[in-house]
């Protein structure tokens, strides 16, 4: 697109200092690059919550709608942890993007990277060079199922329900986000679900069997119930290359092996919708990490995901493969050069700010 | 009891040749200890399958309820994996068993042996001396909730759905189970949901926190949600003692703490149900691994996690303290002996077969 529209969500906590590192590198883009971003900024989560009482407000939805990508920091935080009223916490400002925008793709790379190997609670060998993709379905499932709530049932019992669905379709379109990713990678698909307890989960694996037959086949498929997934991951991690999974068992799985790369400060996401009639997706980027509220407005905050997430934003939204991979090889020429955030610090490197990590970055850039 | 009655279900894969240890534990039991118990032994699962058509016939269901505890191998294999028909699956004899017997709480042990701290793939220093609870809801959520089902909704698409649900009266009761192992532990329980995303888990919240102010605001309790607990079990696992969660997110959480502890072989579990008027309750004992089709009827499979089983059973069930402790004792013993079955090899140690490392646990006895 000539008129390049971006929507800037800093959100809570550490959001506003990361994402203000990714204002230097676009920046950078329009000074050394002659690339100029429509950049508009907007409130989300408890920051919305606060200036307006609602997490989004319709305003920033149509902004959300009319850009060409969404780049997120981070929502939540105990201030704002309201038990009761599920409109009114910050979460539901990122739920209702993600479902308002239809982003029902989420890619969780999993990547250690070699100068931070160490980090990990994992054995360097069994972790060492790992690059697992796992693409979350993000519209669907119990986040969204209905019926759902909390009703008394007399004699002072009360009963909780969420709905797991999924429909034909939905789980076709993820899969084929998946399948089509596997293919430019290692060509080899995980699909975990619990089929042996859950039909939405059989479904799934039906789902995915027929796709496979009539259109990948050239792909490995392999399923495996979630429960399994989660062992095989710590047990051996490198025989993954992309999984595929439903938007729960996606949230947990890809937590747990974005902690099992010690390098949670360093992993992006991206959220896509479906291609319109020119090919483009609506789509919202944001780092795996969270708010992390005990180290908000210190300078500390790791601001390494957001900018890669900012990579991918320019790679897969603006189709600026050369600049995502200037961005990505100069955060990775400062982490070889021994720069840390405290997050990722280790002995004999230089502990840094989240500034000066920018800085560094910069200057590489 | 007097008469010990007590229910074997060998099931499938190694199930049978690792239970065949047990019973060579009670025979021990019964000569050297003047303990008699009278063992009924029954098939279950794909075993069952292939005799009776059924996973879980009537007569053996009867046999479990009327006896003081089941003693279960495994259950499944490839042989059996019916796509379709859900009754029809060996997985459905075991959720059978622990409905009809109301096995509510599961108590799955994530321990790492001194002996094996290197067989995990996480460095010794954050695993080494770890010992967590997990207590798992067993009867209800998303494993029984309806309504559950695939429909055809019409332009060849179709719909899978599953409910997630829970009343107060059962997160009131597995929390309670937790809540006191933890006063005999380390004081200290996690509960663990998605509150902030799912009502069911919102409830479950609220009535954690209910039942600790009124009756057990000496143990110290933390929420987490289900995907930073994902996280948390890498990060640091020493800060968990016990952790309490539903059924599907404990399926998930508890098979990642046993991986990580890397003596999956030995690692038993309990299923308890509420007590009665004398305060005995309805038990089932397993191991946390599953039937291991690839190498059932070889004499290769680990057993000490199913007679780690039965030390619970002898503990929880015929409140035989010593005799449990005995038996922990003889299998702690032959592994710093040296003693390894293919599983837990490791470099220096004496591999043996599933048949030697019983001789050698009935010699220590
Ligand atoms: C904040 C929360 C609603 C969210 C989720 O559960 O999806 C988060 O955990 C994530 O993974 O992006
Ligand atoms: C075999 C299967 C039905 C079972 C479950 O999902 O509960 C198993 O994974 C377990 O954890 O005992």
């Amino acid at each position: 697109p000539a008129n390049k529209k971006l929507l800037f969500l800093p959100g809570d906590g550490i959001g506003p200092e990361v994402m203000r590192q990714v204002r230097r590198v676009i920046d950078w883009l329009d000074r050394k690059r002659n690339v100029t971003f429509d950049v508009t900024e907007g409130l989300v989560g408890g920051a919305a919550i606060d200036a307006y009482g609602v997490p989004l407000k319709d305003e920033t939805l149509a902004d959300a709608l009319a850009a060409d990508a969404v780049m997120l920091g981070a929502v939540g935080g105990p201030k704002w942890d309201n038990p009761t009223d599920y409109t009114k916490r910050p979460e539901a400002g990122l739920l209702s993007l993600r479902k308002e925008l239809g982003l029902f793709a989420n890619l969780r790379p999993a990547v250690v990277f070699d100068a931070l190997v160490d980090a990990s609670t994992l054995k360097p060998e069994v972790i060492k060079g790992l690059d697992i993709l796992i693409v979350r379905e993000l519209t669907g499932g119990v986040y969204f199922g209905e019926p759902r709530g909390i009703t008394d049932i007399g004699n002072g019992e009360r009963r909780g329900v969420n709905t797991q669905v999924y429909t034909t379709s939905e789980i076709r379109r993820v899969a084929r986000v998946a399948f089509e990713l596997a293919r430019k990678r290692g060509n080899k698909l995980h699909s975990m679900e619990k089929a042996n307890v859950m039909e939405s989960g059989l479904l799934w694996r039906q789902e995915v069997t027929k796709l496979h037959q009539e259109e990948f086949s050239d792909v490995t498929l392999e399923h495996m119930y979630a429960d399994n997934g989660a062992m095989q991951l710590l047990k051996n991690p490198k025989q993954f290359d992309v999984i595929v999974t439903d938007n729960l068992f996606g949230d947990i799985l890809s937590d747990e092996a974005a902690m099992m790369t010690g390098s949670l400060g360093m992993l992006p996401s991206a959220s896509l919708g479906a291609p319109d009639a020119n090919g483009n997706r609506k789509a919202l980027y944001e780092p795996v990490h969270g708010s992390a509220p005990d180290i908000a407005g210190r300078d500390l905050a790791n601001p390494c995901a957001t900018l890669l997430s900012f990579a991918m934003c320019l790679r897969y939204s603006f189709n600026m493969d050369e600049e995502a991979k200037m961005l990505e090889k100069a955060v990775q020429n400062v982490l070889s050069g021994g720069m840390r955030t405290a997050d990722i610090m280790a002995p004999g490197m230089a502990r840094c700010s989240t500034t000066v990590m920018g800085d560094s970055i910069l200057r590489e850039l």
